[in-house]
């Protein structure tokens, strides 16, 4: 059953659009973009409305980089396996189709030098990781369930933001068979 | 035997001084400093000079990121297994020691929108890789060495970039077990 929202339905909208704008802008301009009164141009919101909500910049930031949390995510089938394959496509995906390498690179220069992007982006990268690390909980635990995830996650992000582009399917798959029979064969 | 330069060596110290500053002012207080104007203020050289060396920002990103190549390597010792795990030690400690973490974030971000950057960035992530990719091809071949080479040099990426720390020693060396069990034990 869906969630029933009890506020006023014009606020829902606004929480909505809002950080939607911030978002592309991100996105399209970078970082610069994205204050209040840019905003709430784009948006069609007076000023004083994005400000009530919205008093800082980094609370848009932290709404616009939540969105990606409200996309649809990969349906798991119970195979571990295939569900890595799965996780690691739909993160490839999300990297292209959804800009999902902008929001990344920004947010990863721009949290070297302010501490309250850093936490949003810890939260953001745990969330995102979320479900990879359920799924390769069913192979490896500890130490060997971190190595994975960090490895899987690491060869997307390092791809997109290091050779601006996702590895192939190839690569994709192999990574994933390397490591289902590290992960399996103990010595 | 060290190479001669038959340069002037005012010529060479200026080559040499010049990046270093654009480097650190790079570091400590991001893209914005390297400008220069402020570039030759810092290195104690007139406009003129830097000018004449390096007519745009971008001559003076190249030579500063080429520095990253100039630094000690690791030394292999032949061991595949032992050289990914001092490769990997020391790709995690030139992140922290030599704030590769802030150069390679930087150039992640400002690649996306400028070209010109993102072929620094291309050049400059060959380089880097090259010593693991050696390594890991006395292991595997095609796809599998590309997969180990994405998995090992992303897990340090992404832990220092979406993390801010790299991995501990214990997730580094499991990831290595991994690996090397994955590739040596064929279904």
């Amino acid at each position: 059953m869906a969630t029933t929202d009890s506020r006023d339905p014009r606020v829902v909208r606004t929480h909505n659009d809002v950080p939607t704008v911030a978002l592309r802008l991100l996105i399209d301009e970078g970082w610069e973009a994205v204050t209040p009164g840019r905003v709430a141009e784009e948006a069609g919101y007076s000023r004083a409305t994005v400000y009530n909500h919205w008093p800082h910049r980094i609370d848009l930031l932290r709404d616009a980089f939540a969105l990606y949390g409200k996309m649809p995510h990969f349906e798991t089938s119970g195979d571990a396996e295939s569900d890595l394959r799965g996780e690691i496509a739909s993160f490839c995906r999300a990297m292209v189709e959804h800009r999902l390498d902008r929001a990344l690179a920004t947010l990863a220069e721009r949290a070297q030098t302010n501490p309250e992007l850093a936490s949003i982006r810890d939260a953001f990268i745990a969330d995102g990781e979320r479900p990879m690390r359920q799924t390769v909980l069913a192979l490896a635990e500890g130490p060997e369930a971190e190595a994975a995830v960090q490895m899987l996650c690491g060869m997307v992000t390092h791809s997109v933001l290091m050779h601006g582009q996702p590895p192939t399917s190839v690569v994709l798959n192999t990574a994933v068979d390397i490591l289902v029979r590290g992960l399996t064969h103990r010595d």
